[in-house]
């Protein structure tokens, strides 16, 4: 890290790029555009988990003063989404379109609307737009729609079995890329195996079994999804989206709009968080559809129950664990089945649940199987290291078990069994270089390890967890102003502060002040190409291009100053805005110079462009300890005391990593303690934020980050991804930490009161 | 010009990229733009032309309900542009300010405001932003100025006299860069000699000189200026122009406001037009003083009266000329002196006045005097071809009576002297190629030359000019999209169609159609740094940056066109969107196929800029033929046939340049016949376009432009500029044409029915 030393602003705790403007109120969000003849969109709701739709009759609704269009899926018909109607139809028939609307792995156009059967509550049956929200939402209660409910399954061990009735006729399981012969709610089935486990269990001294669930949960982001889309003269779409990649979206809406994606300009807004579920577009294609149907800009904003009823939740799950250690604490072998309930439509995360679960021990004899099911329930989307937290929730309480029935320090087993570079993942790639044994050491060494919560009814845990990280290209452009200062161009969405972060690379790169750099976000017109901002590995990713960018415009300028200074470029030096003689630092041409030259007359203006697409995985590495209270009258849970230890690689921002690690376990905890959506005939009962509990500041610890460096080698700043790995420890060291309290084992969230009162009644 | 046949979209009939969302109402101009909590601001104005102001009482005006700030010009006082004041100021008294306030040559902060005096009549004197538009306009009645009256210099010829009283104290004449010893109203006197023009004028047959009289005029653009401005949190200015270059505007207010340029953005508005003079920002420094003042976004919106009485209009010229010719035509002396009235401060077009005045002839003896003298009038900007159409008037009319003498036919007398490649402008640089005589010869050979207008009253006329074009740097970002498709970004405002001109060589360049390139203007943070649009220039040197661009990012997609088609990178052909073997066409790559792993992984975005900065000049030429029939009772000329000949290099859309010839030969007719500044007091008369009478389309005959194509060897696509050249010769042709049809020479503009009828009843 030769770097840190010169390259000032890397690692020094910069003041957040856009803070200001979102204190005051003057940063613009998706729901504050607005045009002149905008209309106002909602959407009608399936009432009904799984229904048969017989007919859809809006002509009541059409009717509402103020209503310009309605939009079924019989708007998306092949050749149909955009096509002006002669006659504007007044009902929609789904008919024979049951094969078209419940095909096997749906595309983009198959989620946006419900076709011949709605599949979950919630889903969109159709959509009107009109001059003022209230016609709009009148016109929803004249939409007729005749539904036949059929069977539902509400939980993936249901959904799974065989002869349930089937979401979709032509979903068949996929095992390794290949497709079953009968269909199936099981969309996926992951199976990855290394040595024997059953000779492994033979070799084990001590082997312990049990299963774990987990609940569906929501981001709880601040700002609900909100969109504005319009059509321009010549038909051209432009959409300003809350997201976080515009470039996926763009590709999304142009796919359900049978448009190619040059003819979809997506514009960003400020961005009120996601979490991993704004990945994808959801009003979008609804709100596009409407405005091409209407010639007029058309708004759309979900409500807070929408959000929760029909955004793109985290995914629950069960899983099946059984490991067995030797009396040293060696893992001699390892089995885990694990099955996420993906919602409506397939795509959970059990790859990520199955790979990450014994990711970050070695294990010589191993058996992982994962299940992806749907279900009639919402479909899930990403939330924060999808499947890790699910996984870990279930593996870091069976190493706390284990170490118990060892009587070992949880620590030590864990550093016992740690893998390291080289080491294989259970998909059999090997580990690069990781900071897994250099973070336990770092709890270990740590004061507070020495230091354990002593009175009754006290206790601590720990866990850990990984991720890999995302590794999709960036690009960046980068130009030298005529005043010496710099700005750099990107598409990607900052959602944890990457602007900030971007800043201070090429800040640091010219060894100039933060303060002369300026970071901007264009649009998918303007933007050289970003991948979403998801996966921890914005900063990572375009790190590489932002070095390679101020690379080359170094190079430019440096040419240009031997120029001026009549020297071959090699005698040339440069240092914090000077380029200098080699031989006579006082001989100097300033970026100001340089800048000031570029634009009259001369060489012209200076730019250059960053592209990176290729990297290596950099897995970062958290662990967790926790110290509880449990009120044994009620069962409530108190925290005591968080110390969050996480391997970043480098962090460019401390600040930022630290907000990013606080604000993981923040979430974290509302996963393990309150947290869950409540179904009721397959219809989410507690959609606002009083009925679902997510924790605020008073029922937070101060959450104490601790930052380990163990630079990314292929990272030309060191770093790794950061965003998700802070939620995966949390829910096994909240349990881990309630048992050690209680002596109660916990193995499904959220370990509410009443959940943990029963645990305690049970044991006592 | 090999590019034109195989690079289709250069020089086809290419739609205006912003056609339609002009035509629907869609474009989004200065005026619509808002802001919440936006205030809005309104200027006083010095009533007297020249006066010495004693103090600005504003403590009424602040009473105003909804006023929440004035400003004067004790705002922009070294240190207290944007300074919070303890206690709010109520007056402005400007005491000893007297030479900052009429110091030499005044910086951008001292034409903001008037300070001890004001010099011409419009000059702001206060500006008061308040909640409504209402109450800003009440209080301006209410600001107490008082007044001292001084004598005032209404033109340049009575300004320039010895002991005329001085506008600026510390105002000395520049000759060759060197400052005279005494102040003077004069500012600038060029004078460009060779040969010995008294010999010349005695070797001459016929020699003629007379004196040529010009107004001053206003481009009469449609939209009124307007801006908006609003300081972020952070204390970074934001301000939306409509201007002719956003980098100019950043410049000036950074300097005005004391701020680093960084610190100012300027985002662009649609623009509707300037023609010159909105090449710099007039209320975007006041704007931004009020915003920094009020901490609240300020929007300033110009009337039409305003636009008259405070913009920038052209300059009124006084050119007194004498030329002397041999029987056979052949030039052997010629004189000019050229006086330029540039208004309050000074910067008039002297330097174009002089040089191109006989930049077409070849003249053996020349003797070339120019003044540009402050007058208490609006201060001028440019005009299209700025100083170029007051010198043609003079010299193309003497050219006409020259040919008139010697009984010769003025165009045969134009190819006799008509300079080429190598000849010497008087500034003494060679002439690169162009195209003078070419367009002559188009001239001749067209149709029209053969068939004169016969009836009584009816008359042709013939004039000439020329334009150097601009050469100011200009740069762009370029990129492949996932799609294939093609992004270009710069900034460069479209004053002319350019960004359809753009699109075009972008397109050609990758063979493909232009729906497949998206060009977008960014602002001063995002964009590539570009130079005003204006001088003729833009299509010229962009096209450099694209052709950059383009052969960057080709050569870059080749590359991995080779690595996929495994071959060496020489035996890759590309043709149409497809990379292919040389060897074998049907082995291939396409655009969209290297978009999508562009995007994906692989070798990442693609990405090229490119940056212009160093051209040569390639001096652009108009021949104009214009019939009309004058009727002698009343002298109201009406125009018969106007054809326009036009070398403009290479045109990359013909329609484009065809809308620029049509549009300054309509300029011209207007300067030639109708309009003018009327003063009295000093004080302009006529601020509205009932009495200030620009040629309506009722008022034009069809404008047939006819394109003769001489390359720009300096241009990879052989562009010259196209802009201004076609405001140069109208006005002499048509008096041409005036003496053609009646006999009566008329040397003064406007070329009035009342002008016309007097000078028909003084000839008989």
């Amino acid at each position: 890290m030769v770097q840190q030393q010169t390259l000032t602003a890397l690692g020094q705790r910069e003041r957040k790029a856009d803070a200001l403007e979102r204190v005051v109120g003057d940063a613009r969000y998706g729901a504050d555009f607005s045009l002149p003849g905008m209309l106002h969109a909602k959407i009608l709701r399936s009432p009904h988990a799984h229904a048969r739709i017989r007919r859809i009759d809006y002509a009541r609704a059409l009717g509402v003063p103020g209503v310009v269009a309605v939009v079924t899926a019989g708007d998306l018909r092949p050749g149909q989404a955009g096509a002006a109607h002669d006659a504007p139809a007044e009902a929609y028939d789904p008919g024979h379109e049951e094969e078209h609307a419940a095909g096997s792995r749906p595309n983009a156009s198959r989620t946006v609307f419900a076709g011949a059967k709605a599949l979950w509550a919630g889903q969109p049956v159709a959509a009107v737009a009109a001059t003022t929200l209230q016609a709009a939402e009148e016109a929803l209660g004249l939409i007729e729609v005749s539904y036949e409910v059929l069977p539902m399954m509400e939980n993936a061990e249901q959904s799974m079995q065989p002869g349930a009735p089937l979401l979709h006729p032509n979903l068949f399981t996929t095992t390794l890329g290949v497709n079953a012969d009968t269909p199936s709610n099981i969309s996926t089935y992951v199976e990855l195996v290394r040595g024997d486990v059953e000779r492994g269990f033979r070799e084990a001294d001590v082997v312990i079994e049990d299963t774990y669930r987990t609940r569906m949960i929501h981001q709880g982001y601040l700002e609900p999804r909100a969109t504005l889309a319009k059509v321009d003269p010549d038909g051209k779409l432009t959409i300003w989206v809350s997201s976080q990649g515009i470039f996926a979206v763009q590709q999304q809406v142009a796919e359900v709009l049978n448009l190619p994606p040059h003819r979809v300009r997506i514009i960003p807004t400020e961005f009120g968080g996601g979490f991993g579920s704004k990945g994808q577009g959801l009003l979008e294609p609804l709100a596009a559809l409407l405005a091409v149907k209407t010639g007029r800009p058309v708004k759309m904003v979900m409500g807070r129950d929408e959000e929760f009823k029909a955004g793109r939740p985290g995914s629950p799950s069960v899983a099946w664990v059984k490991m067995g250690v030797k009396r040293d604490g060696t893992i001699t072998a390892a089995q885990i089945r694990v099955i996420m309930d993906s919602g409506a439509y397939p795509g959970g995360p059990v790859g990520a649940a199955t790979n990450l679960s014994f990711g970050v021990y070695k294990v010589p004899n191993l058996r992982v199987e994962g299940y992806d099911v749907v279900t009639n329930k919402p479909p899930v989307g990403a939330y924060r290291a999808p499947g890790a937290p699910q996984a870990a929730y279930a593996v870091e309480q069976h190493m706390d078990r284990l170490a118990r029935a060892l009587g070992m320090d949880p620590l030590e087993l864990r550093l016992k069994n740690i893998a390291g570079e080289g080491d294989r993942m259970p998909n059999d790639t090997p580990l690069p270089r990781v900071g897994f044994r250099t973070t336990l050491e770092t709890v270990k060494r740590h004061p507070i390890w020495g230091h354990r919560p002593s009175k009754p009814n006290q206790g601590r845990g720990i866990a850990c967890g990984m991720w890999m990280g995302g590794l999709q290209p960036n690009s960046c452009f980068l130009k030298l102003n005529g005043d010496g200062s710099l700005g750099l161009e990107v598409g990607t969405m900052d959602i944890t502060g990457t602007r900030t972060a971007f800043k201070q690379m090429v800040a640091s790169e010219f060894q100039v002040p933060t303060e002369r750099v300026a970071v901007t976000t264009l649009d998918t017109d303007t933007a050289p190409y970003a991948s979403n901002s998801g996966g921890s590995k914005t900063t990572n990713t375009m790190g590489s291009a932002i070095k390679q960018a101020s690379d080359n415009l170094k190079r430019q300028l440096q040419s240009r100053a031997a120029s001026l200074l009549d020297l071959p470029q090699d005698q040339v030096g440069y240092r914090a805005g000077l380029f200098h003689s080699l031989r006579d630092p006082n001989r100097t041409v300033s970026l100001q110079d340089l800048g000031a030259r570029s634009v009259a007359a001369g060489g012209g203006p200076v730019l250059a462009s960053g592209s990176a697409g290729t990297f290596k995985a950099a897995p970062s590495f958290a662990a967790h300890v926790v110290d509880v209270e449990v009120d044994p009258e009620t069962g409530k849970v108190t925290l005591l005391g968080y110390h969050a230890f996480q391997d970043c690689g480098f962090a460019v921002n401390p600040t930022q990593v630290e907000g990013q690690m606080q604000g993981g376990v923040a979430q974290g905890i509302g996963w393990a303690l309150t947290e869950e959506y409540v179904f009721g005939d397959g219809v989410m009962r507690n959609p606002t934020f009083l009925d679902y509990r997510m924790p605020t500041s008073l029922d937070l610890p101060l959450i104490e980050p601790t930052i380990v460096q163990v630079p990314n080698p292929d990272s030309p700043y060191g770093v790794r991804g950061v965003g998700e790995v802070p939620l995966v420890p949390p829910m096994a060291a909240i349990a881990n930490a309630i048992y050690d309290a209680t002596g109660a084992r916990i193995t499904e969230l959220p370990m509410s009161p009443e959940r943990v009162f029963w645990a305690l009644h049970r044991k006592s």
